[in-house]
């Protein structure tokens, strides 16, 4: 259940995912081959988050792929989520895992240098590192790396790391080629027409990649 | 420690307080004669929040009043406080309670007759009842519920209530008048030129209400 297959990892973010959509935008992810769904979402309504990690810890369990929460560590204790991601200015590593304990995934967000800290990620399962491209979902992002640096900051990273930052299916491939191990996508898939089809379509290219 | 004296509850906010001032603040608040200590902070930096929960709690445990985070159990566990306060779009009593165990105290906004619910009353220890004046402290505060309504909602809840909203020492005495056990303050406190001072005042205010 909390095995970490960072491959194709959808942040269903509630601002972005149409109202009272995110359940059938995470389904149909799911269904298109999403391996692990993290749930971002509005810090002005708490109950409101609550009840959508419910909604979603019962469709990532049914599919047994891990469900994480962003930044809210009480809400991933409430809902039963697998772990929770961190950035640098949320919960620091060492509270976290004393709150979620040993067995819980935590993820920490790196988007420079002066973000990887060994103290932190001996304490962690995963490192989100980006945004490697320009990225209109998180009003509040870092500059993008780019490509080489990403490459650069990515081999400094003994933990498995998933990319994140205006990803789609046009770069995805490349991103791999870097040294993700897996992408995080937003408005890829809970903006696509069709998510399930731009899941699998994400899928076959990080597949591909893979080759 | 986890007494409940909810006489003189001060809010320090950590937006309204000047910057780098919360723990000055607080300090002096502590000093003049404040019962409780409540931190409410940004969403934006839970590590900031974090820092300052943990510098206040070294504060509280001297003083032995209790401090309670607002609406972050995990900051509150984290930093080792007293309890939560929880408005009705927070997490909801069952799941706080739950987090926090028995011994913690939940404290619970109630801003009109819908939100006095039996389910959540039995789980909280004390309800914060307000806004009972206009407030500037508090951009998405309910409408004022002035001091009639103030007391007759007050009458209808059996828990310790702390009175919340544009209290200052010109209206302490009559909200104490009408039923509260205590009265919550932000600004007139954080904001004034001499918090300590303010305190006292207050705090003369309150016991001469209780005569």
């Amino acid at each position: 259940m909390t095995s970490l297959d960072l491959s194709l990892y959808l942040v269903a973010d509630q601002e972005f995912c149409r109202p009272g959509g995110i359940e059938r935008i995470v389904a149909a992810a799911i269904d298109g081959g999403a391996s692990m769904v993290q749930l971002r979402g509005t810090r002005t309504n708490l109950r409101q988050f609550l009840t959508d990690a419910l909604a979603l810890r019962a469709l990532t369990r049914r599919a047994g792929i891990p469900l994480i929460i962003n930044d809210h560590i009480d809400i991933a204790l409430a809902a039963g989520a697998d772990g929770v991601h961190v950035g640098q200015a949320d919960m620091p590593a060492p509270f976290a895992r004393q709150l979620l304990g040993k067995d819980k995934i935590i993820g920490l967000s790196v988007t420079c240098t002066e973000d990887i800290s060994e103290r932190d990620l001996v304490l962690v399962d995963y490192v989100g590192l980006g945004p490697v491209f320009p990225t209109r979902s998180k009003t509040d992002a870092a500059p993008a790396l780019g490509l080489q640096q990403f490459a650069i900051l990515r081999s400094r990273i003994a933990l498995p790391v998933v990319a994140i930052g205006g990803i789609n299916l046009s770069n995805a491939g490349s991103v791999m080629a870097a040294g993700a191990d897996g992408v995080a996508v937003v408005s890829a898939i809970c903006s696509a027409p069709n998510p399930r089809q731009a899941t699998m379509s994400l899928r076959q290219c990080i597949e591909e990649a893979w080759q």
